[in-house]
């Protein structure tokens, strides 16, 4: 019964959840439209698998810039799957491991999620798995050539698996002719507007007043700040609780927000 | 005697018939006159290995781009050829394999082949085997020289050999001087017409009614896709998955066909 | 209780303060209200990471020219600090190790501290960890990737960490893609003005006579180097404590200063 | 005495006589005057080593185009000498041995050659035997360095050695500096001429009517292939053997010749 | 007591004393006062060494053309420092030891010099140590890496360091960031006068009559060498002692400078 | 005593000569004045390195094209020599070895020549011990360094060392910063005069009649090969030998010269 597959599936891999969980410590604040259209997306595919036979594997890529909330959001939409499986792979796991030791992890991931009728994979990070740097692109070539087959690699007959990939650097993923891989991608965007910044500001309750707030915003968009704004949602985070140590929380706030 | 001899190498060697198999999930559609000839020309060569005692030894190359239909093509000629020995040589089965271990691999298919009298191997996606990538141009150079050798080896008096080998890399073969190795080649082509999307969609009744999918190609029709229209089967298969998931078949159909 | 764990903390880990001390043999010397700043910024940054609970991970660059004293302001930040466990990770105890060997050394730091409530860790020299060389850009990518991983990722819940990181090369960092792992830097710059050098020749009691020391420097002013001169608080110790031991330290003072 | 020593030579290292006559299945077709040249010049090399004191090592390097008939006259050349000592140094029995592997291989053959009074070594496609790729001029220098100090070394005082090599990639020996250490080479030819196509179609009986083969040779004319023409004798066969698969001969076989 | 710990240093570690001298077989030739000042110029660092608590580490460069003397004047530093620790680190010693052996053996050269009051290490030939060569700049990245470390490294309280170092490859230094590390530098330069050549010839009573010399002097400024000449001291050591061989001292040694 | 060490030296070490006769089995034939001035600067250099105490070191180079009879000169003069250490060593007795075995190999001679008074060691064919190819310029640096130290290091005190070294590529050596450590070089030329050329036929009697000789000459004459001659020794013997095989022995060696 399936019921019972689900229990033994979770009771022989574990999951991933705690350290899903981790991802989210601050949460997903809607800040944007965006936001809801990208999850949106996530939920399609979850059923996507969940329900057609002829594509038992679907795998997806979420880019953007640094810290733009990619694994947020991918955490988010494994979680919102409810599949009996659901793991991440991290780089965090694997510091110091030699690139077989990470074939070998990633691969033995993949083939536990081939046990279980639905499974999710959050890949987090790929370009860190691969050990990749601008210098002399150098990366390993043991673990993108695992990859590109893993990505690629049916499941077994009677299973499904949805693999959730993010990446800073997707044109490196071009470079090394990863992207046929995947079958689909999202684009994972900085915030680029004050009312943006705003909607964050208020979520998190850096001011008491809300006239401080909008103070802070105008003085922003008196600078001329608003054409050239791009943060990220974690740069973001950092500069509100910087400027919360300090006494003058609108005059440090504003002025980190304009040395970005 | 020869039936003898075959029942003893698919009980000694096995075969790769299942994985083969599993290449075909979604059959062979016929929506061009195309598929029809690269068939018939597997099938030519079949015959050629089992007739001339010039030539004991034939390899071909099917290429074409990611999603063509190539390693589905040469699984069905494999099968059809109904030899004693039908082996898949994948990477799938060699994640995380060091390069000797690949090369030992490889190597024992071919040795095994060579002890039936006929035998046929697909080597799929040969650009994987091969580790490569084109960042830095990597690659194994042992298993391209191992490669090298066993696509040009004679089998032993009395043997025969078809090996069929897919790519979606030709070119890099023929930078590596890997084509001399080929006795001949076969281009693998995307669909690129909108009746041959036509005939796929059909055939896998993405609409309840003829109307629908016939309103579906016109639009596409209308929006100017025909002449830059170049998708892989594997690609149509998802596109029209996907849709299937969607209260808007049509419109999402169509959306997702604009933006390939 | 907090006071217990902090005991706990520097008995389990023990703790750097020795080797920070040795970094500050010849102390802080304020020669410029530049020092005042650089030291006021990192102790805001440990206040940050003190009461924010949604940025438990804040890492800092100091950077700048050799010999600037970036090594001894960021010893000063971590034992103003006074946090329970303080660490300095240097290559100076990793002569002769492997790459692997000092990935185990750094990661072993970084999970000792994830054991404290509240942690500093002075990584000093990243570009010497790194065992980068401008020929060739050699450096060693397992190391690169392991603090690629380990200055993004977040201490488990309840712990806090700062990380202070000093580097002469931190235009390598941005070519590594490393500076978007850290929150903040600070750039140390070098002596620029004979005012400041007055102020250090003058702390060290380097003439028993005031006068001297005016001539020595007005000489200087008269030779013109103010508009070029840029020497690190290091050479200029060093330039200083050569001069004493000649007869004429007027004469050696002034003409060393004038070849550097 | 002599022919004791003959027979102990063979008793002791075997000979490569079975797989020299692999390399002849097809025979040798004297469709042009040159093959004869070839061969007699072989025979003069066999001579000189046998007779002259003064020159115990005679070696010789047959360059040529793929499929050319390289191995084919060299294997001729090596079974005509009757010398005690014929061995065949081939990639093929070195399959995915390491460099050192197969350097001591080569050298044992070397090594046993030294030990009767008059040896022929074949070394055949010695690109492969290099491990050579031209994508980053990739090669075992292991190899090389070998083959380098082997092919100059003078065997023991009273023993004679004849070197018979092979290659499709002259000018890379050229870039490694081996040509040097050929006494003489020889260049293996393409077919070039309708007439030399001509008698290679008559000796193999592809038509059983002399006037169809002379049809298939006239519109072969007609189509103004004569100029351009450059087969090797390989492809040639593969041509015919699988034009004789065909229904229509004639027709199969121009329109193979024509698409080369 | 000071006098223990002297004698105990060198029970404990040794001295190279012995190496050092056969460093200076031909002596020390006072053939230009630039001699004396290179010379003076140590003296002043060893006592910087001795007196300077502020400056424990000094570490001061050799430099000059091949042959020009640097290691003989590096020994006779050391030797003259009269300090308890004097060591020779010199790639002689190493000959076919790997990196890693390199650097151990190095490393214990500086930790042993770490238990003396007073140390002074010869680092002979940096790169050889290095293993560097011009062609593809290939050098030890490890030993680099080691030794751009025990350069800045600081002595544990209350002991001090120099350190001599010498090179032909100054640029090389350089280009490698590892000129940093030297708290001052000296050039060795080779004979560029006859006059010097005089000093020496009439040194090494090349000629037992004055005249045969001046005749020999003169003629060789007749020849318009002197606007040209750069000679080493090691050379001219050399071009003297094969002139002494020959029956003709006059005229092989004026032909043989001439040829230089 | 002397003679006591003298024999002493060669029971515990053995000698080359053997293989250095071998290197000489065509001779020395005196075709140029040339040959007898690079013998008699040989002799002077073996005198040097027994009488001058100051030079305990000297090495010399012999370059020149391939075959111009470097081996065979360097093996006469360590002959000749009659010192009691005399070693060769070849990359032929180091096949198949690796680096580091090159290094023992070559150091165990150099240590064992130092413990004999006088010794002489051939260091054949250079850039083989280097294995150095021009393609990338792969050589081995580990020998490369060992090579760079030996050539240099002087012998204990008391003991002389004279080094002769071959090698064809002197331009690599240059590159490779290694010609500083030579005290000397030698060119040994090619043959450039068909007068050289006659000298060597008529020593080697290759035609009985003094007649056909000439007429040989001449006819060479009359084409015009003198101007653009330039043949090895070795290739003239190769030559010569081959003709003798032929019945129209003027006609094959005139040929035969004609396409060199
Ligand atoms: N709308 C949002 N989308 C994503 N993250 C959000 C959002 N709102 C708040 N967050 C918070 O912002 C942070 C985003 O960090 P996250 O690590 O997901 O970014 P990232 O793009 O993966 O960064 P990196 O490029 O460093 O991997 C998280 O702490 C998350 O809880
Ligand atoms: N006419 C057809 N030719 C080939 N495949 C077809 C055809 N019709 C349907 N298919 C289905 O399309 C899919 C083709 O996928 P296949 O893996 O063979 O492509 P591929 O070219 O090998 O892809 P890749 O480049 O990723 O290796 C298979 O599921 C196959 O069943
Ligand atoms: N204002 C100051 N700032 C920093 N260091 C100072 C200052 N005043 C005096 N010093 C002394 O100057 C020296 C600075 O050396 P330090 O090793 O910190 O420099 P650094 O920039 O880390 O050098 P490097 O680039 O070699 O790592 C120390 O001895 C320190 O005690
Ligand atoms: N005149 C000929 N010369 C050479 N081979 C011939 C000739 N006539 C027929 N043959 C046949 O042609 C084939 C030549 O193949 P062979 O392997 O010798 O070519 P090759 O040049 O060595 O090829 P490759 O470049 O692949 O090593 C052999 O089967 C040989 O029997
Ligand atoms: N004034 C002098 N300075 C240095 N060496 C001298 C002097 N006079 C005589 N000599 C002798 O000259 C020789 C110099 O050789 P030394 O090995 O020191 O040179 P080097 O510059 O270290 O050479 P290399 O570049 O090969 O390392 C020694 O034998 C030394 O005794
Ligand atoms: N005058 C001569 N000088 C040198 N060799 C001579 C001379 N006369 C005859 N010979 C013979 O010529 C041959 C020269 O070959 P040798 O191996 O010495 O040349 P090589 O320059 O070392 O060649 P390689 O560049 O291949 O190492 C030997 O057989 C030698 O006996
Ligand atoms: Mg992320
Ligand atoms: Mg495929
Ligand atoms: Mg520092
Ligand atoms: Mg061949
Ligand atoms: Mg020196
Ligand atoms: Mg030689």
């Amino acid at each position: 019964d399936f019921m019972g597959a689900l229990s033994e599936v979770s009771a022989a891999f574990g999951s991933s959840e705690e350290e899903l969980d981790a991802c989210l410590t601050n949460g997903i604040i809607h800040f944007s439209p965006h936001i809801e259209k990208i999850l949106k997306e996530g939920q399609l595919r979850v059923e996507q698998v969940q329900h057609s036979e002829r594509t038992p594997l679907v795998s997806m890529l979420l880019h953007g810039p640094p810290g733009a909330g990619k694994t947020a959001l991918a955490a988010t939409m494994a979680m919102e799957s409810e599949f009996p499986f659901i793991k991440l792979i991290s780089p965090e796991t694997m510091i110091g491991m030699t690139e077989t030791q990470k074939v070998n992890a990633i691969h033995r991931v993949f083939q536990d999620s081939y046990k279980s009728p639905l499974s999710v994979i959050v890949m987090d990070d790929i370009e860190r798995l691969l050990e990749y740097t601008p210098i002399g692109s150098r990366f390993s070539n043991t673990v993108l050539q695992a990859l590109a087959v893993l990505l690629k690699k049916q499941p077994p007959k009677g299973r499904r698996l949805l693999v959730l990939t993010t990446t800073t650097r997707r044109h490196v993923l071009e470079e090394m002719d990863l992207m046929d891989s995947f079958s689909s991608e999202l684009y994972v965007e900085n915030l680029r507007s004050l009312e943006e910044v705003n909607v964050v500001v208020k979520n998190l309750k850096l001011f008491k007043l809300d006239d401080d707030r909008r103070t802070a915003i105008a003085t922003l968009a008196k600078r001329g700040i608003e054409g050239k704004l791009s943060i990220s949602i974690k740069r973001l985070l950092m500069t509100i609780e910087k400027a919360r140590q300090d006494t003058d929380l609108i005059g440090r706030f504003v002025s980190d927000m304009d040395n970005i």
